[in-house]
């Protein structure tokens, strides 16, 4: 951490700040004092936990400025090596990339099974579908809610695929987590620390979405959330897209991110690009960025007949859609040294 | 609703959307055949409930642009005249401007009760106060919990003062609803869907944050969540500052929103200067501005030694500090036609 | 500057980046060993020149933090006491709120008659109008040019008020300069460096709009380039509203930059509140945010006629509001002891 | 344009919006009455030149929402079919990708040719380099004007590759057109609308860069105000990284907006890795991105000694580098159905 000072701080306050930063926090600090104004720098193992309030209040303060990363078990500081979230026999971080795909809700037995096959025959691993769905207003569809869970289940027993779904609330954890494989935390729940640390404790695997205006420290500290009780590092991050000012897709593509994320963390990561477009003529181009940026797999929207879907149909693909894409996916995998 | 057709649409496609309207959504469809294109305008008491993505999903459609307000219960079309929020002795919404104050943390009876009497003191009516925090990293303090909900009720007795505090999740909706009487949501959590019905439920005042990143829509229908199981419109909303590229303050400060706001929700609306801020050289300038824009109060941090506080202390203004802002807003309130 | 390096940098990359800062910008470099990385602190009196980029390219290098504000003549750390730019009999920066007022653009000889006088008698001292308008789209009108100018001259020397218009090109800033006491560069032209350099060396007092997304760095450096060629520091700062993804307003209004905009430069700063609105309902709000906010003044538009007028009609005042909101503001203007 | 009345707007102040829609614009209305509230839809085949403001600030109106595009000569409808901006022996919007690369700055005769057969050797068509640097502050390196332009002319004609480089000011376009093929314009001048015009006029090929806060539609805008003057549609458009709230990397990589833009203008659209990503790590996977995501071309930065460079040396390729990139982009340009 590294305190400026005002211009003409003085000696007292100067005094007063390395007071705090030795005795009160017990960090070590070294003093520059540069021709136009003093700057300390405050040194220790983990500095990083320090709000930068705690010195921003001190008088003759300038600003404060942050060296340390303020997450931990998420980063590779503290495990160089990339983590592979390994569920039966996948594996997401390794070569292959797993593509998950589904219906935005479940809707029935037979949609969810259509999509099930639909998903398996065309390559994907993992099987999405929600069932409790965290919706703006109040007056909108809210999920199947268990009966969901169960044909989702049912689904996955006989397409032989994963399944991943999402959690919204703290007291379903345990009803989700028997049926399903991976827990999802939605964009909107991502600083929901009840829930995170929730999911934690389950010990299943965790998909976390970005929230809609996080940074990347905060949501590498919500995934720490979870690891904290997770005990092995289950986490798959997941990139959505983000709030901007651009609106000219659903959400701004945040697939940019991607190799910066990865040199910070040793987590897989993988990437939505039907939430991001919002439009499922987009969804093949971005689906495609970001295999070659370097996402270790893909969540994709599918449904038998968009145009009745119950939510999310402009962004979901026809079967026949998608299993286009993924045939060029392979080629694409192929050409940047991974696989599909 | 108004759908825009693709320029080349063609008469079959055109033919669907209004099949879609009539047919599957029972509204009225008036078709407007312009000389570039052709649009179709969507007519009916309830289609702010529908998702644009019902129709952005057909063939031919270039974009939907919603009319009707999705939010419902918060809206002026649904209850003209300005409510106020009664809690006691107290009136928020009316004539009088109601200001919050306290401590970002409750740290100890003793820190609590001094903040309660320097609030009363200044003019403030209700007590602030944080017993279980929401923090962005799991390894930063996270409140006193029931002890410190503990120390605020005996403070706001003490000092005869209501209190309001955060609650961040269902399980504890009952614990904090029996010392507090009024439920904040915290910014992090607007979009907790399932926090927002417990509280609903509770039937206490609520004080619902924008998020970081919510858009005036989507904060109006979260408080619809609210509403709902409220009975009474017993939600009192508050802005707190906004994510965008500007992080010159801690959050870019969204004082803007209040006449707009006001004049589509006949919910009270106050300030938190404070998070905006985040440096109390600033809070008192972002108090008077709430003030003439039309808030109906405010929420101030402050502690006996904001550079010794657990959490915000470059936020907090000292308890002089308050009562000399506190005398500088009276005056301004006369001027705008409004008293503290 | 300070520079932390990757936590598995060797000490040959460390070497290289100290012999960088020695022996290349010869600079000081203080080394700071710390348990996780080192860091090290770029020391001497103009590192803010420097771009960070220069030590970010280097091996082993993982950020580079700036330190030194890169803006110089336009810092309180160049001049420390208010700046106060005096025109004739008017000083902008004084006790006095200096209020300029008039029609988005300048329509006839006598709408901007009509508005000089009608400006003058609520009290502004300087009349606003535009000959050159700078429009989105090149079908839309753009200005009265060299003969808008003339008629505004003739207004303001009728009304006795001041007059200030945008320049839109170099070329142009002489033609301008003859008819204007103050020159206005628009937000769209904050990084027209060409232009700020030629009303630089027009010696004329200059107002610089922020641009739509321009940090409050970026907008001191472009006051650099005007005060460079100024010799003298006539420059007057004038906020107007930012993009963000809040659209609610036609700009997120950008009142919280106030006090921390005074904290660093020396120069005066006013505030347009009707770009920011979009609507001339919440022009008024806007304005007394600003007066007790701090700013030094206020531009508005006002029109005869709004429904009339060939732009930004929905933002403008009519006189008699104008004249409303002025009596309203000498209250306010006294309370925060300024007076208009 | 659709007119959406408030809900207890007067029978009076709908006559009044009709009667301005038809005689004042002479536009057609089409009232739709709703239970709620009426809308008005203005129906004309140049709705998109109208400024939502001229109905916004009529009485009783609520809100008013755009429906035609109010770009023009950059549209789809007015041209449908791809442009291809033929140059000599190269096409740019064809199935081949240009590859455009260079230093940001053009230092030395020897600098600038050794970019300039590294370029070619790798495959690239044009050669870029600044001699006129717009600078955020005026005391950073300007760039070596004339002999800048000379040196590249130079390079150009004894590597045989295109020129393209930046004109910052009016003035300077008919001499930096005497020395280059493609005259860019910065994104700090989108909106610069006389240097727009200038560029139009002289009839070159123009590469605009989309601004940091610009939406699609005022970049297209941008592009009409050249292609106005252009007569033919030479405008070849380059997205280069937006300002939003992330700045994990230098500017929120654009890329997800490729699809989008392509659906709504015959423009050819190439892709600026460098800037976004400000690090010449995140460099390669930025301009894969780009590839798949439908880019007509890239234009990328390299430098013999990224180490030295005199601006932005962070984010850009050694030669080395860039020939391995172009190896790896040949490969995706294949399997997308391109070719570089």
């Amino acid at each position: 951490m590294i305190i400026e000072m005002e211009k003409n701080a003085t000696r007292e306050e100067i005094k007063d700040v390395i007071n705090v930063v030795i005795n009160d926090f017990k960090f070590e600090a070294q003093v520059n004092t540069g021709e136009e104004r003093t700057v300390i720098a405050v040194l220790g193992s983990n500095t990083g936990d320090i709000d930068t309030q705690s010195f921003e209040v001190l008088s003759g303060v300038e600003r404060v400025v942050r060296i340390q990363r303020p997450f931990k078990l998420a980063s590779r500081d503290f495990k160089p090596e990339n983590t592979i979230v390994k569920i039966d026999n996948i594996e997401i971080g390794g070569k292959e990339l797993i593509i998950m795909a589904g219906p935005c809700s479940v809707e029935s037995e037979e949609q969810i099974i259509g999509c099930a096959f639909a998903a398996k025959k065309s390559g994907a691993k993992v099987l999405r579908g929600g069932a409790f769905k965290p919706r703006t207003s109040p007056f909108a569809f809210q999920g199947l809610k268990e009966e969901g869970l169960k044909f989702l289940f049912k689904a996955g027993l006989e397409a032989e695929l994963l399944i991943v779904t999402e959690v919204v609330s703290s007291q379903d954890v345990e009803l989700v987590a028997s049926y399903a494989d991976i827990l999802q935390i939605g964009a909107r729940n991502m600083q929901n620390y009840q829930l995170l640390e929730a999911v934690g404790k389950s010990k299943k695997p965790v998909l976390l979405k970005r929230g809609l205006s996080a940074t990347i420290e905060e949501w590498l500290m919500a995934a720490d959330y979870i690891l904290r009780g997770n005990g092995e590092p289950k986490v798959i991050l997941c990139n959505r897209g983000i709030r901007t000012f651009d609106n000219f897709t659903r959400f701004t593509y945040d697939v940019g991110i991607l190799p910066g994320v990865r040199h910070l963390t040793h987590l897989p990561i993988i990437t939505d690009p039907s939430h991001a477009a919002g439009n499922y003529r987009y969804v093949p181009d971005f689906a495609k960025m970001a295999v070659v940026g370097g996402a270790d797999g893909l969540i994709v929207e599918i449904h038998p007949n968009p145009k009745k879907a119950m939510s999310d149909g402009a962004q979901s693909l026809t079967f026949s859609d998608f299993s286009l894409l993924m045939e060029e996916l392979k080629k694409i995998a192929e050409v940047v040294g991974r696989k599909i």
